[in-house]
């Protein structure tokens, strides 16, 4: 009788950005409980039958508490139901997968993880940027620009983030921005450094803002906005947006 | 005239896991040049007209050189063909796509990159591991454990690799980890840091090795074989496989 949980990662948010696997889910699913970054056009794949539940968490925003997305998602596995949990990108980079994981366990309910695509690959891919360059950008580092406080985390590993030979990406960074640029240039990083804001990744709005580290800080200084965004720096590939036929900014 | 190239990220292998981007791009196709890493049953999704072109590059076997890549996309194209140039996992992670971009920009050849899900998402989801963790994982990094002598790079930043707090994934790394290890270790890292070999993932023969640092070290003295693997180090979650319906290893 005890049902079972998809965690399907979405994508970046364009629909045809989805894997037919996480496709094939959501077209089964009795229930889907998604995040306001997974919603809009990807939840169209879901049956017209599936009961949708949004449970967003963006940043900045009044969250819906996760004891309640784990008790949401009991509930509905307990009644036997095919529950789709939606997360945005790959459900395993920055998606808080563990604390669903954990309650799932605890309670004896069995559950599958669908990897997707990044909203980093798909942003990085869109702008023409290779995330890793041989000889000039070996590795490759994600990392969020905020903690649980909204500010920036207290223990940030210096060396490693104002590495000029490695491509990193700041993932809920953008009001953050400001003072890890100062922390990074300070470290040692060329205040020039390429750098590039990603907001809207996937969706409609889709933008791009190519800058050095010193001059986005102060783009974004003052920034209040929780408007989803990326930000990249590193030895950014030269390579203009691609003159592909599926245009956008 | 002048075709189109589009750089299609085949994800892991699994062809389940291909988004519908990348799937209409193959159908789409006329001609598929595709590497080792990037064959089987995720090619089933090119029409049966397409052409197949292998320009495989295997770690440590002989390779296709560059510019013979180079010359094949730029021959098709200005041929008024719809290249498809498969890569496995995510083009934009290790797949030196920059290179080929180059030589299609300085042949004026119009292009897209789609981005796809790359192996080290495909694994870690299957081994039931999120990639970041709160607190614990705050940073995720990709790191090549080859050059292209086969070797070590010699330029490492240990401060970035030896962070515990840190979940990292080397790629192309099975030779080189004994060496890395103890570089891992001599510059702080934990000897007893949770490790995890990855081995043919999203193929039929996928396996997963849970081990230490140090372990796995001993583990793979002498290995030589250039089997396509990943392998992860740090705060690796200690939940098992998940019991899904997908089952595997």
């Amino acid at each position: 009788m005890t049902g079972f949980v998809s965690f399907v990662s979405s994508g970046p948010g364009d629909p045809e950005l989805i894997t037919l696997k996480a496709v094939d889910r959501l077209k089964r699913a009795d229930v889907v409980l998604f995040d306001d970054l997974a919603s809009g056009p990807v939840l169209d794949h879901a049956g017209a039958g599936a009961e949708r539940i949004a449970v967003g968490k963006r940043a900045g925003r009044p969250s819906a508490k996760q004891e309640h997305v784990n008790a949401l998602l009991i509930e509905h596995a307990q009644a036997g139901k095919r529950v789709v949990r939606l997360k945005s990108g790959d459900s395993g980079i920055f998606g808080r997968l563990e604390e669903e994981i954990g309650a799932l366990l605890a309670a004896g309910i069995r559950y599958e993880i669908i990897p997707g695509v990044p909203s980093a690959c798909a942003a990085a891919a869109h702008a023409g940027i290779p995330l890793t360059r041989r000889l000039t950008a070996r590795r490759l580092q994600f990392v969020t620009g905020a903690d649980i406080t909204g500010g920036l985390p207290e223990t940030l590993n210096w060396a490693a983030l104002a590495d000029p030979g490695v491509t990193t990406v700041v993932f809920m960074g953008k009001r953050t921005f400001p003072d890890l640029a100062r922390g990074l240039i300070a470290h040692g990083l060329p205040a020039d450094t390429p750098a590039m804001l990603a907001e809207a990744v996937g969706q409609a709005g889709q933008s791009f803002l190519r800058s050095t580290v010193a001059e986005l800080a102060e783009v974004l200084a003052g920034a209040r906005t929780d408007h989803p965004a990326l930000i990249f720096y590193g030895p950014l590939a030269p390579f203009g947006l691609p003159p592909g036929e599926t245009g956008g900014a």
